[in-house]
């Protein structure tokens, strides 16, 4: 970009390294970051500075959390013998927002990924083993996407836990609630067929 | 959002402040964000402490400069004589990167909009009537935004310039460079036509 100031570039530089933000947005959101007063600025870079100082990650789940527990897994209310495991904290939210789980979590911390160099040693595969073994667990529902990455993950942790006497579950693959057959891919739809449930499961939502 | 660091929320409130941001999208670059060394956190937060600390508004044509007057007004090799009149900082980037354009700019940091409750008088336009009024300007470019606050700007501005003897253009509205007529909307299109160039223009390209 010609004739622009240094420090607007550089500004523009770092923002433009987060994910889904080119060039161009990352010029744009720095301009109306400027142009607020520095009380507004200062606050904006502390609490990215803050969030980074003071979060840690749950010595159980690995969710990210204020305290060395977080609020799930210290939660006296929380079905500590059904674990559901995902791939990153956004996930959590996910599945927490639909208020159809009462269990504890474990975040993986990503997907298996030849492609990306990402080993099953990178992940927090081990931690998962080790509750499942110490612990009373029942249940490990998988709750990775449904991307060859995360089949991938899925089967691998499959394979670790079904040494164990517990129920294994995968999260349901078929047609969006909402959804138009006619729309709904082939091999989705394929397996909301295989996968068929007894239609008074559906009366109970 | 239920059962998230307090940290995490407080930094994604502030990133959802920017223009386009969502709260998802917010939550997604903090996450990524903290993934990073604090080596790299820190950069990030102070290349925007720093550009707000440190720009400048050119006190010639209110660009953002390091200086109090930017690279543009300084380079001896600009035609002084010509200024073209445009909405923001980002536009003279827009412009300049056409390389068709040798003269000055002047940034007003906004339309006239009624709506939002801009008025004249919030934009730079009395420094634009001085630089007129004491340079030797000859012409001054129009280059604002073809929507309704764009031209209702350029119709203010051609009345309060017009008692000078300078020639005011307003920027070509016309058929995209690799457009298609049937695809293009029929006021541009009519506009087109009404503006029609000579035929040698076009082979000046």
């Amino acid at each position: 970009m010609p004739n622009l100031s240094r420090w607007i570039e550089d500004a523009a530089d770092q923002v433009a390294t987060l994910p889904g933000i080119g060039k161009k947005t990352a010029l744009r959101l720095v301009l109306h970051l400027i142009r607020k007063s520095p009380d507004e600025v200062n606050r904006f870079a502390q609490a990215i500075l803050d969030a980074k100082a003071n979060i840690k990650s749950c010595n159980e789940c690995h969710q990210l959390s204020d305290d060395v527990i977080c609020e799930i897994c210290k939660n006296p209310m929380r079905n500590k013998t059904s674990i559901c495991v995902v791939q990153d904290i956004r996930d959590v939210l996910a599945v927490e927002n639909t208020g159809q789980f009462n269990g504890v979590y474990h975040v993986l911390g990503g997907l298996i990924s030849p492609m990306e160099g990402v080993a099953p040693s990178d992940l927090n595969v081990n931690s998962l083993i080790d509750r499942v073994q110490k612990n009373l667990v029942q249940e490990v529902i998988l709750a990775l996407n449904a991307t060859m990455e995360g089949e991938t993950t899925s089967f691998y942790l499959y394979r670790k836990l079904s040494p164990f006497s517990i129920n294994i579950s995968n999260i349901a693959r078929g047609v969006a609630v909402g959804g138009e057959l006619e729309y709904t891919d082939e091999v989705t739809l394929g397996r909301s067929i295989v996968h068929r449930t007894p239609y008074e499961m559906t009366l109970k939502r």
